[in-house]
């Protein structure tokens, strides 16, 4: 079997998928992509993930990508590790669920104060755009921190792939209103989860990618 | 068991799922939530999905929502009918990414339409938005075409959740740039899926509803 590879951005989403990589205990390699230097619409990267985006992972039976996706399958990986419920389609639903809405509302929500251009050109547009994240991103984390959040884990008593999702993006959420004071669930959440040393490794290999 | 029931808009992202449910043969209900009076945002519907949009699943383990996680529950209902391959990780990977892909980009472009007052408060802004769609759900189709969709399913040459979900955008598509003839392979797919029973039958539910 080819050895894993992550293609990440150091505190991009691909921060989730690498921390359930690192809980697997499974070998792995990252390899960075610069967005700096715009590798990720670089034509050698577009061969890789012709959307120019991060996450990617490279397996022995060829690419996979979108954040959703990977983490269910990174925890389909190491049954034993127990970072999903695999066999309960209910409770795998429900986990699929919460990873969903991170990724087509609460990722979609904070990539509007920095990537605008995507959905408009002028610059009128994109500060306004810019100027809405705080209060988009707080309506979602009312419903995260009020109602889906039973803690200490999302999905209650068991940690999975959607606290590693949830430890980013709470990340962010700090990032764009500045405190998490007016959240405490996520807070106390987000700290349970940076105390895991699968956690402390992403972020000392990202650091070094 | 209580009986499955749908929370449905017609011709909204719901489609793929009540697609997906149709395709089961088990016993459902749908229910139209009233976009035109605002009924996704009553007191009443809020109980039922906080995040006051459609789809939503009632069972008799709970409500789920997100049709990401939705397709992959309701194929998991019927394994018989094979509607996702559902015992090898990588394949199902590779269609929850597709499936991904459609919710936290395809979707969302194309909601800038005419939800762009999510992201932006100005008049001006919601324009600029809006005029934005038809090069940026093309953009999404041009990977789709040239890359992920090798037909004549998602899949390849086995139908899954996710020629539901493709139906559904394509439609879209169709109505942000007027015509599919720059996309022949995703209109040659939305015609077979079209053709199925399972699609008409949700066609006509939708118009009762
Ligand atoms: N739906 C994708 C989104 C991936 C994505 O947007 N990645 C960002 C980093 S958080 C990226 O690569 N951005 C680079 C760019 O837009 O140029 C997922 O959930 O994995
Ligand atoms: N991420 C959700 C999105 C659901 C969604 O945006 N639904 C739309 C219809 S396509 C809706 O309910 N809109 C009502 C509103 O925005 O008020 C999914 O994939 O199911």
């Amino acid at each position: 079997m080819t050895e894993l590879k992550l293609y990440i951005s150091p505190g991009s989403c691909s921060r989730a998928s690498h921390i359930a990589l690192a809980e697997t205990g499974l070998p792995y390699t990252v390899s960075r992509v610069k967005f700096a230097e715009g590798e990720q619409r670089s034509e050698a990267y577009l061969k890789i993930n012709p959307k120019g985006r991060v996450p990617a992972l490279v397996t022995d039976k060829g690419v996979l990508t979108e954040t959703v996706a990977l983490l269910a399958y990174i925890a389909a990986l190491a049954p034993a590790k127990a970072l999903a419920p695999l066999d309960d389609p209910f409770r795998f639903a429900e986990m699929q669920a919460f990873n969903a809405y991170l990724a087509s509302t609460v990722h979609v929500n904070h990539a509007h104060g920095r990537r605008g251009a995507r959905w408009a050109n002028e610059e009128t547009s994109i500060a306004d755009m810019k100027q809405k994240v705080p209060q988009t991103m707080r309506d979602c984390f009312a419903l995260i921190e009020n109602g889906y959040l039973t803690g200490p884990y999302v999905l209650g008593s068991t940690y999975s792939v959607a606290d590693a999702y949830l430890f980013v993006m709470t990340g962010w959420l700090k990032e764009d209103i500045g405190s998490l004071d007016d959240f405490p669930r996520a807070k106390a959440h987000y700290d349970l989860i940076a105390g895991r040393p699968a956690v402390q490794q992403v972020l000392a290999e990202e650091q070094a990618a």
